[in-house]
């Protein structure tokens, strides 16, 4: 790793934190945020203004700069490498430790009475903006936002905003049109009494509009914004961009999309504010600049409603969901039979080993790419939850250590993440019990029974309490939401042990991951990840007509089962494996005769032997 | 029940809302809440202003008069109660019910632009009155405070604020002196950067000071607030009420408590303001009236620390906590065994039961009074969760029914709570089906092992989840804190599906109720419900140095095994009850020797013969 010089840097970003022709006021501190203005958990080259402005590449951080000092926020994964990025200008603020401030904290600490603080209101949500604003105000501070982003206007050889191709995505893969789309949002407009609803995911957008893109690695997305009214539809965006069937699909049959420019949103909501009467919706993780567009009495500031649409998965969208995972499966299979060998010649890394898994994906129908950085991981790499394999910490994958797997990729018709964790030689006793309880973990949640809409923190507990049994647990949620050729996370619900906010209740037809783990730091990790469907269960009683619900494993990989102590599994448990395993032996053992995997089908046939 | 005529009352009130004697300026509409001026769960007489007005007697609701209109709200526990005891004057709003609005829905559609909504600040908590006034100001009316009581102004034959005697608690019972609580409180207050407390809640008063009353039914507290600085602390309080041995326990040894009267706490924190620099620390359940004398800068607004130091028993109190349950099971098992043999003769109902109930806790050491009204309830009757036996409803206990018996006292060492569901006959295999469902809820609890400081919504799907698996669950939360000789049910944390906003995370020496239920609603209810104690677990490891908890079942009452199907328990859930009662049938029999109750003392052994 190189250290970045940003001596000279912080100096022009100090003089342009004076220069009147980019700030109203001259500010004492300025914030650099991670995000974007969509707020994307995953960021394009342009807008890693964090980076550039303190050498720290990791994704996630805050950079504070003021009139004499330089500080930036990131947590405990990250904590070894900020460090060796950044020079001597920057303060490492370690978040998580108890005497770590937070930004608001720190800065009025730091400021004199009355100091002005600018951010870029595009990179902040307008809940993050609200907060700070009344932490900084309660010190006499204000902070105000610079439209103009000061990191842009220093960063000269900052990369273009991709501007890749943008194509429709088939009704086949969709199962919905853009029309059906459309007139379900507006009835959940109507429900809220707004005439128009402003979209700024790029996960959203490419949804309702049955559009894909690449703007941003490993998510199919493209920049973006959008507004639907009760009569019209708008998409904002590089125009060049869609492709003649792009174009077509958002004119046909009754569609009759509004294109308009990129950079136009903002006239756009003030010319609308003007001309209609009633209220707009904008959602709560809407940037700043967006949100206070819209005046606080006409605005219906909660998750967006296509958020909700896009997490209950439709028959066609479940279809492909559900082969897709079939596909992918064979991939695995291949890959962990190929690497069963090589791991006893000792002839792979991380690296070479995950690029390998990449070669065995790109065969399969309907491949696009992968869906995140394939972490592939031994031994104490292996306990890093977030780890990325790079040159300097490559491992070699032996018999000796455990190996932990979590990859997945994006198909035209679905998205997967799947984690396996293998032993290539022995497992210890120690790494066997982690193992087994992990897997009781993931079963407990693949069988539960519950009420429909509890909220997903109310499964959490599920996962863990084999781990706690033994006073073992791991520092992740236990599931997320994932796309359909989307983002390999969304929302708005989830399952962990803090309740999120924008939970909209359990229901049929939404796909988790079903994820936990155990880390022993410096030796091992352990994860087993399933991507799980919600269904209907069936049940004798049907308490006060509420439907119950559970869970169908989705993902078809077999988990190993040389890892596992049979002695901690209960009869339930051994069933469930069982069975599991007869699944995938079924349905991806017959996938790989037919692709000719000889060797992959004997591993997974030999994988799926029965116990107990 | 009669249903009372208030066209006179309402007439009177509204040429009240428009007097300005009362209002500063003519009020459109006039809240009348349920609560006193402590945010209590249960109120006096004097302060039953709802019940007043609209002559609904429930313990929940909510009265709005507007120049036209009067409506009250409450829920599906009171709709037929409340149905009854209204006159023509009043709309009920059934709460709960989509088509329902809320109160501040419901104003803001009935009143003209510009209204003026007046309520008593000193009833509604501040951010209660927060979200109100916001949802008001939304659509043009404002919230204004009525600092006089409108109702007291009308209400002749009000019966005075009662004002029983206040004694000392003997530190043999509270195990920790005022001195050294006043000391800790000061702790919490200097890591706030606060320099004063002021405390409304009557139950924390109480704690604090080592004192009890009897203001308040089943509640042994007493009117009064406090205020606490770095050096001084303050009783308000009708002084008449202390008696000679209270008064010395607030002048003993270091301890140098100023009393001031009841009503001259506004006054104080106004002299308190200007006098000291700093903040000052305001229950996030104090009244808006308190909250909004302190200025928001200089308010530290989050619960209250003397509500978590209440919450973690000290070992006496542990103690206390413990030989209590011992001495209030042996009352239950007499009543038990009693109401046994008068059932299969069906000679008592469930007023006359709990009156013989009550008379066996008489005779206890240390008893004071019942902590609530006993819940005595067959049938039907049994799936009314929160059901209170009347003349009109009384039904008679026979071998026919379920009988579910929920009650608790109050003893000068702890406070007790338990429910048992016996059948005196041959319950069906449903009813054995439910109540081994609960009971697994129960064990599940019970017996869990989780990190400490873990919230405790966490653990209430462990009471459900066999429920659950065929189709079964309950509408009421999983487990309530318990006070010390204090309220029956206190917080800040406690076991729901609902996070608690003030839950501080679970820690070693909480009380919890664990005390999951079935109701089938027109036939029976099931609860059963233990008290519980956290305390360390032993683990193997301890991940992160987290240090693990579990809990240990305080209420020793036998579980009725008749009504137990024992093939849906498993091996370790049969050990837990068998060892459940071999503990209740040492401790609790030989007390039942030592008194002499020989029948008891029999049906004690024959209720814990090991099954399985």
């Amino acid at each position: 790793m190189t250290r970045k010089h940003t001596t000279r840097l912080l100096n022009e970003l100090r003089q342009l934190m004076k220069n009147t022709q980019y700030v109203s006021q001259p500010l004492h501190a300025y914030i650099i945020p991670s995000g974007d203005a969509h707020q994307s958990e995953y960021i394009a080259a342009c807008d890693q203004r964090r980076a550039f402005i303190s050498g720290f590449t990791g994704s996630a951080g805050t950079a504070v700069v003021t009139e004499k000092e330089a500080a930036l926020w990131t947590d405990g994964r990250y904590f070894l490498q900020a460090s060796e990025e950044m020079d001597e200008n920057w303060t490492l603020m370690k978040q998580g430790l108890p005497e770590t401030p937070s930004e608001g904290k720190w800065l009025n600490k730091t400021l004199e009475e009355g100091s002005v603080v600018g951010v870029d209101p595009h990179l902040l949500e307008g809940e993050t903006w609200r907060d700070l604003a009344r932490e900084l105000q309660g010190e006499g501070h204000s902070l105000v936002p610079v439209t103009k982003n000061l990191l842009d206007a220093l960063w000269s050889d900052r990369p273009p905003r991709p501007a890749n191709p943008v194509v429709p995505l088939q009704i086949q893969y969709t199962g919905m049109s853009l029309n059906d789309k459309l007139a379900q949002l507006r009835q959940s407009l109507q429900e809220e009494n707004a005439v128009m609803i402003i979209l700024t995911a790029l996960d959203e957008i490419a949804y309702l509009y049955n559009l894909r893109g690449s703007d941003i690695e490993y998510n199919p997305v493209f920049f973006s914004y959008a507004a639907v009214t009760e009569n019209e539809a708008y998409l904002f965006i590089n125009e060049s961009q869609l492709t003649a069937g792009a174009r077509e699909s958002l004119q046909a049959g009754e569609n009759n999309v509004i294109v308009k420019p990129y950079d136009d949103l903002e006239k756009f909501i003030s010319e609308q504010l003007d001309m209609v009467r009633g209220k707009v919706w904008v959602s709560n993780h809407a940037s700043y600049a967006v949100t206070q567009m819209v005046p606080k009495e006409r605005r219906v500031c909660k998750v967006s409603p296509v958020a909700v649409m896009k997490a209950i998965k439709n028959p066609v969208e479940i279809k492909g969901m559900e082969a897709c995972h079939v596909r992918d499966a064979a991939a695995l299979c291949r890959y962990f039979a190929w690497l069963e060998k090589e791991a006893a010649r000792g002839s792979q890394t991380e690296i070479s080993g995950a690029d390998q898994l990449q070669k065995f994906r790109e065969e399969l129908d309907d491949f696009v790419g992968l869906s995140f950085c394939t972490i592939s991981s031994v031994g104490p790499n292996a306990a890093v939850i977030h780890y990325k394999p790079s040159p300097a910490t490559d491992r070699r994958i032996t018999t000796e250590d455990i190996y932990l797997c979590d990859s997945g990729a994006q198909y035209k018709d679905g998205t997967t993440d799947v984690t396996r964790t293998l032993h290539f030689g022995t497992p210890s006793k120690f790494e066997q019990e982690c193992f087994t309880r992990v897997l009781k973990g993931v079963i407990k949640v693949a069988t539960c029974i519950f009420p429909t809409k509890i909220k997903g923190n109310c499964l959490d507990t599920l996962a863990r309490i084999c781990l706690w049994d033994v006073g073992l647990d791991y520092g992740h949620g236990t599931g997320h939401g994932i796309g359909m050729y989307l983002n390999v996370h969304e929302g708005p619900m989830g399952v962990s042990w803090r309740p999120l906010p924008d939970d909209p209740g359990l229901q049929e037809g939404m796909f988790l991951s079903d994820e936990p783990g155990y880390y022993e730091d410096g030796k091992f990790g352990i994860r087993i990840e399933n991507i799980v469907r919600i269904v209907k269960a069936e049940t004798t009683h049907n308490f006060r007509d509420r439907g119950f619900l559970t869970f169908k494993t989705v993902t078809l990989v077999p988990i190993q089962t040389k890892l596992i102590d049979p002695s901690l599994l209960n009869e339930k448990e051994i069933n469930w494996l069982n069975s599991y395993h007869a699944e995938c032996r079924e349905k991806v053992g017959e996938l790989l005769l037919t692709q000719g995997h000889k060797n992959a089908y004997d591993w997974l046939v030999r994988e799926t032997e029965p116990i107990g």
